[in-house]
């Protein structure tokens, strides 16, 4: 009799987690796995507004999955994923079609733009290496055109962020740090660069402590972003964007809108057929899904609630870490007959740098950090996922050891 | 009475060496010294292939006119010419204007399109700091984009250099060295990447000794450069460029053509009316023209004729930094009522740069050298002029010291 087949779809923070506890813990003659990924990397999602401001380098980001995937334990197929048929226990793939017997599926986010006029056309999202190294160019070969332009086009220079979440507020961070160097590059006024924030809430970080929040705003204005909160973005073309403000239209020329404010499911969980809130699939306790008991979802398309708000977990990649280890445990448990443990998420805090030594946390749901110290634990908790992921080799290559820079 | 008034305009090789020389031979009582400049910098032209490819960084190629003039001697003006008006003696800047006893023109050089439809439009030219820069810029963002577009673009990562005369032929060699390094930093498969020449002669270099013809096209296509001799430029849209080549057009999709075949003297001089051939002051022997005694023409914007080939001799660094001598030693001879001297062009030798470490040379008319000896020369050539014009300082701060590499 053949092996049962495992298949993960995705290799971000839960896919690839789940691939390399399974390795380890599935023995050779228990099952076998396949791993499906559209590059044959992972990346730190989390790090992409680096890189797409040019702070990072984005193979600084990049993890090759063959690094931390035992090849000989698990095959792996990179391909792109165009639909699952859950009846049929089939997965089609673009050059490729894989049957599976148990099936993760870890496809991650896509970026969701609510209709805006433009803005899927004309804005940039920070959505993964390709993505984030096309803004790093884009606004290099923007900086680059503005002397070469008679008269200056100040579209070229004013970058305008969408969005004030937590996505929005770290590329800001990043970005004002690095606009003094472009402007450096280009022989260019750094009092000339605009770098404009246009949030819906009355603040940005909607939710989050205002103490911090107004440490977060006073450091980033301290770098020249100018915030317009309760503003909705009402469309975007190559060359500027409107919003909306207390009734009023306002126009800003720019050539360079990131749009940080949305992120959906991949939409292909929706399209297989399975059942659906909000696009994402709202999962049993054991993070299968309601309607197949062999479907595990993992990360940003699976959906939990929070009892004691009501409202779903965000999908982070903290929460997706800790989901694969009991993905990882009940897949094998599913194989071999045993018992499906529950999922629990275990909220330890949130981080967001503001840039290289500053930021802002909430530990506990009740330490407060500022400045470097919060940027301290951010990289401590960055490099204790790497020495997860693929041990003390991989920390020492990837993991971020400028303190107190 | 007042000090009679020396206004150099432009500081490229003829006008900053000009100044030099003048700042150290013209005493504080004799005249005053203005030297008028769109940039706070001069930059060696010779050099800005590298800074367009990418190999080079820009800050090395350019020089802080501050660092070589001394502005207790001279006034430096930084502002845009827009024209001379000769029986006035006075030259219309973009914000002021100025009065001149004795005037230098060297305005340097400008692309010429000869009337090729789009050309001017969407082709690129390497021409100064800020077009060498947008052309590195402009690869990069290009690179960037072709992983962000389904399907892939090839226009995206097509590049045509248009012309295989020096300039061309010293791009292609960069650029073939930079490909690899871009490809590595896109994950683009490097034998996607296409680099074309188009040159109307039947070979590249026409007039170059042809064993020297030979080894530069072998040493290029090695590295992937295709050559398309004897074939004329038609057209250039954003997304492609048609030739024409035995009676047959062809088009190649490309959102990168660089125009490397064409220069001409800056417009200003045959605008300010000037008796001009082909657009250059044709001067007297003493590098004056030939309507009037107190303004001198140097570099691209004069011409000198070639008895022995009856044809002008190029426009040159070599060529201008040599007129610089002359054209001090005649400034001050003017003021002073004494004897003007002759320009006599001496021709060391032509060395083109074929990337890193490869080259091909001709010297004084008859040696004929290869590869490394080849850059070796024209690294030396280039650090005995930053010798001459910033002195050692200059030369160990800017020099070209990696011989070998």
């Amino acid at each position: 009799m053949n092996n049962p087949h495992i298949v993960i779809l995705g290799a971000g923070y839960g896919g690839i987690m789940t691939a390399v506890k399974l390795q380890k813990s599935i023995g050779m003659n228990e099952a076998d796995i396949t791993l499906v990924n559209m590059n044959d990397y992972h990346y730190q999602t989390t790090w992409l507004h680096e890189n797409a401001a040019g702070t990072l380098h984005q193979d600084r980001t990049r993890i090759s999955i063959k690094e931390v995937v035992n090849l000989n334990r698990v095959r792996f197929v990179q391909d792109k994923v165009i639909s699952i048929k859950p009846d049929a226990k089939k997965v089609k793939l673009s050059n490729n079609e894989l049957n599976y017997d148990v099936l993760v599926i870890g496809l991650g986010f896509e970026a969701a733009t609510f209709g805006i006029p433009g803005l899927e056309e004309h804005a940039f999202t920070i959505g993964d290496i390709n993505s984030a190294r096309l803004i790093r160019e884009h606004l290099e070969y923007n900086f680059a055109l503005y002397h070469n332009e008679e008269p200056n086009n100040q579209a070229r220079i004013n970058i305008v962020v969408g969005g004030g979440g937590f996505t929005g507020v770290e590329f800001l961070g990043e970005i004002a740090n690095r606009v003094p160097e472009l402007c450096e590059e280009y022989d260019i006024d750094k009092h000339l660069v605009r770098i404009i924030n246009i949030e819906g809430s009355p603040t940005v970080l909607p939710g989050f402590d205002p103490q911090l929040v107004e440490y977060a705003m006073n450091s980033l204005e301290s770098r020249g972003v100018e915030f317009v909160t309760g503003a909705m973005l009402k469309e975007c073309t190559p060359d500027k964007v409107t919003y909306e403000k207390d009734g009023r239209l306002v126009e800003i020329p720019t050539m360079t809108t990131i749009w940080a404010a949305g992120v959906k499911a991949n939409s292909i969980v929706e399209k297989s057929g399975f059942s659906t809130n909000r696009g994402k699939v709202e999962v049993r306790k054991d993070m299968r899904t309601p309607d197949y008991d062999d479907v595990f979802v993992i990360g940003d398309c699976a959906l939990i609630m929070d009892p004691e708000t009501g409202r779903p977990f965000p999908p982070t990649a903290q929460i997706a870490i800790q989901q694969s280890g009991t993905v990882a445990h009940n897949v094998k448990a599913y194989i071999n007959g045993g018992d499906l443990e529950e999922f629990t998420p275990k909220l330890l805090g949130t981080i967001a740098s503001l840039g290289h030594n500053d930021g802002i946390a909430v530990l506990f749901n009740q330490y407060k950090l500022f400045g470097w110290k919060a940027t301290f634990m951010k990289k401590m908790s960055d490099n204790r996922y790497l020495l997860k992921l693929g041990g003390p080799g991989l920390l020492m290559k990837k993991g971020k050891f400028n303190i107190f820079y």
